[in-house]
């Protein structure tokens, strides 16, 4: 059929297995087609095809709510709703976003973007419904990797204690985007080779009728074997114990077997959780075969081929990042690596390579992360914790209450840092400043290149006088010439990048270019801005603030950050408490708003960010005479 | 024996069972005693006297490494670690911390007051042991409570998975403070009647024998019978699922059964949880017959009749905002309110009795409660989560990612804003405007006083604008008359509560007080200061802010809360937005550091936000012709 006819998923009610068939291979060939040219999670959509499909036929969305746990397999469920003729904007400016929104359909109930939120999101839908006395069925859909989220097992325990009615979808595909780790992931491991529940049950009815009568204790242990029946089979005990009806494993591809167990799960009181085992890529071969988490999100492909398309480039930041850690780990062996479930795209992978033995990966659990750093910091190891800035926003609680409050040396790699492009406002790094500088004894550094990140690398495992953060960029380097020696870059000093008398630019990292090209361009007008590397965020640099106060130079700040609570902010705070008033000052940053997905640099020209803006706003600052000269 | 003179854990090694016997009941009478007089946590600690001694005297600390979860049942380890002459100034100012301090004792070697991070910085320090090939046992001792929090799951998780050597003390009482929630608790329930593993497990070695032999397909499933013995039973297997040996139920009160289990856990390799049963209160009637909580921390009392001794004061802002909720949830059946785990300190119990169908404790799970309020919102219930501020740092993320980001009507009624006293520096209520203030969407209020804070509550349930945050102090109100009618307090809209032509002083809460004492003070010297109520600290009041920079008055902001990105930060802010640079402003606040316990009063003159310094810094503000006047 025409996918782009599609205007509600009401049509599926008549369809048959067969046409599902049909329709989950269209679905299939639309994917890939259009995948192959905007990029996006083709790994995830391939695996759920056929479960979205039983979804939106058996039950009746919106009224009956999904909510896609992380939300990068929401695909399906977006064509299924209207919304196939968007899928050439895929996660580009003001085009379709890569997770669900609420503001693009009725169907998308629940927004998500970071993991492990399905849950409670649904007994809070749940416990509405039921004081509501509305009918609607709840059916969160969480992979096994979002599983080991801490904030999804405080969920599980308290859906399973209050007995709530909701069918929890298990989408194990044994993957989170690298392979899990953890005991629960064992534990699925263990149920998906244990054949179904139901045959086996029956198999232990035939058993138990075959034990003979026991008197006295042993009576007492036989009449435990049989109401603990569930408890022989391997499958279902853990969901179980917690209070879940355990139905599964499914075939996620079997369209039978998904029909007949979620038909048995909508009759089912208190809670469900339904184990379905899908595949990632499901129906396209390079997506399948692949181990390394390539075809979980990536760019444009050519179809034919599975080659993936890669503009050759410098190396990332994150590339940067673990091989001046693997050089400096050979020289000093306390230095240990942590992930939490991003070994990929850290880079983390390449010292797990060269060091097994001193590599974590925790799963997706930055709380556990954070604080083990911590445990490790007490017994003189130099813990790395490279995360995401978005996803470090998990371990705020440990950041304030174990690592900085008992000032340890623990080196926080923060990947990603400012905007992030095409995942949008569920991942932009824009809130660490503000979330972390407030923090007693947290230091904060930023490089303004790939060349300055390895000597901050060094710098922090150096570094033995409590927490230190660097935090640098999404995507690739300058491709400078990398400095052979690594050196220390002294915290709480700047670097004046380009000399000017009539103002001075504060900024890092990736504000450097647009201040650079800014001054250049004011010069042709007579304007001469000093340009400085401002790349200890906290402390400042004392010293150059108060040479520019002295001077009386007017001060820009400019920040790819929050502006509330930012670097901005700290420089105004240093002025204020020294009296520093008279300086003329403004800042430029991420305003108080929530940044949606496009390419960095459209992101960037919508908030202003870019250097013409900075010019215009320097012209209007500097008084008149400034402008003619 | 003489308790003060204790210098270290050693002496324990050659006792007796007999002579434990007699230390435990003189470390309880001691307990009982001392605390009477300073307050503190009396039914936690009496809990765990024998665990406590049989730990320092089968291990050896400070090699092997206790880590105490949340940290308030560690007062036996600081009498047995020669720390008993210091009780007289427990809890209080420079003297004795009511939790692990790594200052204080070289056997503190992990510092705890939020829960549930013990797991995870014992598996960094077991993870560092193993690199460095030592052999130290890494023991944390964590609550039935603080086990259902998300990251001592996420820890369990790791731990299983990795098979890392550690001795897990689950130190099981059925209570957190109060009783617990959860399907893990109800699971720990039934393990605890279950009775001993081992002897269980000797009864099925009997009956499996006596299963006759099945051919084909039962007998595959006959060896799964054997093989999974384990899983016949109850008790345990939970944690064995996880990858843990599970030793228990073990008498927490019974020297032989802890010693022989911890014993046989020290043998065993990987994981090895204990499960060790202990009554909270054990050996002080009152506090045994506890079901409230009341002995879980408490103030003096009086020992012969465990009368609780209270002073009489007005209501506490919790009790005002707890009887407000009710009043309106009476006539907006929208409105549920939630707890993790705090439903008596947050006078949430109250609510409860009335509405039992509409108030959800989660236990201690502030991501899952964040976001479940998100989740309830979206169906337009109006879910009110009152938690201390020091706890929502928990919630963070769920903050950014799902209230704020999506724009949804949650109410945070954040209890313990601002300095706390003798809990100290875990739990001072001090971030909370750094780290909510920077978040989209947001509104934060605080009430000047009790009668304001009802209004508020009145006002943040009636607002359908997206998340609103207000803040209220511990302890009791003013005792002033209440309004009878409820009326809404205008979002972004200060209050003058005192003209004054030479300055303005702009504060809120606990601080309104300090400021009209210093404006009575100076107006006798002839500076005229007025004081405002700015209790809308997101948005300001802009209305306001532009007539006092159009006075071009000066501008004193005063908060008990973090200076760095704090509220004197956001009016800094909105100077420098709108070129007001010329107004001399100074920020009153607290200080980049952590502060530690003490009394509120004596916090408060450590830090200088006092109305005598408030006095002294106008004084140095104004110029000296004001001075003169």
């Amino acid at each position: 059929m025409d996918l782009l006819s599609i205007k509600d998923p009401v049509f599926l009610k008549k369809f048959s297995n067969k046409e599902l068939e049909v329709l989950a291979q269209e679905i299939r060939e639309f994917l890939i087609g259009k995948l192959s040219v905007t990029g996006g999670h083709l790994g995830p959509n391939l695996g759920v095809v056929e479960l979205t499909l039983v979804l939106h036929q058996l039950f009746n969305s919106p009224k009956d709510k999904f909510l896609w746990d992380v939300g990068h397999q929401a695909y399906v469920h977006k064509i299924l709703t209207g919304r196939a003729d968007q899928f050439d904007k895929l996660r580009q400016y003001q085009g379709l976003c890569g997770f669900p929104k609420r503001s693009e359909s009725e169907h998308d109930v629940w927004e998500t973007g970071h993991s492990s939120t399905s849950l409670s999101a649904a007994m809070g839908m749940a416990l509405a419904r039921d004081l509501k006395s509305t009918e609607e069925t709840i059916i969160p859909v969480i992979g096994d990797g979002a599983l080991t989220g801490g904030m999804a097992l405080e969920a599980l325990n308290h859906i399973g204690h209050e007995q709530t009615d909701m069918i929890v979808i298990l989408n194990d595909n044994e993957m989170s985007i690298a392979p899990n780790v953890g005991a629960i992931n064992t534990m699925l491991g263990r149920m998906r080779t244990a054949g179904k529940y139901q045959r086996a049950k029956d198999d232990l009815e035939m058993l138990i009728k075959k034990i003979p009568a026991f008197g006295g204790r042993l009576a007492a242990t036989a009449e435990r074997v049989k109401d603990s029946l569930k408890y022989l089979l391997v499958s279902g005990m853990f969901f179980e114990e917690l209070g879940f009806t355990y139905l599964g494993p499914v075939d996620g591809h079997d369209l039978e077997d998904l029909k007949s167990n979620m038909t048995y799960a909508r009759k089912t009181k208190g809670p469900v959780l339904v184990h379905v085992i899908t595949k990632k890529g499901k129906g396209y071969a390079p997506a399948e075969n692949d181990a390394k988490g390539t075809w979980h999100g990536l760019g444009p492909y050519k179809i034919e081929s599975g080659e993936v398309v890669t503009k050759p480039g410098p190396p990332s930041y994150s590339g940067v990042f673990a091989n001046t850690l693997k050089r400096l780990a050979r020289e000093d062996d306390r230095i240990v690596a942590i992930t939490a479930a991003m070994p990929g795209g850290t880079k983390l992978d390449s010292f797990a390579a060269e060091f097994p033995n001193r590599m974590f990966d925790v799963g997706i659990a930055e709380q556990h992360a954070t604080t083990m750093a911590a445990g490790l910091a007490t017994q003189g190891m130099k813990p790395v914790f490279a995360v995401y800035s978005t996803f470090l926003q998990r371990g705020y609680d440990q950041l304030v209450h174990d690592v900085c409050r008992q000032n340890l040396n623990v080196f926080f790699a923060i990947d990603r840092a400012g905007l992030v492009g095409a995942d949008g406002e569920t991942h932009q790094g824009v809130f660490d400043i503000s979330y972390l500088r407030h923090l007693p004894n947290m230091t904060i550094l930023n490089p303004k290149d790939e060349n300055e990140l390895q000597h901050m690398i060094y710098t922090a495992t150096k570094y033995e006088d409590g927490p230190i953060a660097v935090r640098y960029p999404r995507g690739g380097g300058a491709g400078l010439k990398m400095d052979s020696e690594l050196k220390e870059i002294p915290i709480g000093q700047w670097e004046v990048l380009r000399e000017g008398a009539d103002l001075a630019i504060l900024t890092f990292g990736t504000m450097i270019p647009v201040a650079l090209e800014a001054a250049e361009r004011l010069s042709s007008q007579g304007i001469h801005v000093e340009v400085v590397n401002a790349r200890s965020i906290k402390p400042l640099d004392e010293i150059m603030l108060n040479k520019l106060t002295k001077e009386e130079k007017p001060i820009m700040t400019i920040e790819e950050a929050a502006l509330l609570g930012g670097f901005g902010s700290a420089v105004l705070e240093y002025l204020n408490e020294n009296n520093a008033r008279s300086i003329i000052m403004e800042r430029l940053g991420i305003p108080d708003r929530y940044i949606e997905h496009g390419s960095v640099p459209q992101l960037l020209e919508e908030i202003g960010l870019t250097s013409e803006n900075v010019v215009a706003r320097i012209q209007q600052m500097l008084p008149k005479k400034r402008k003619r000269a």
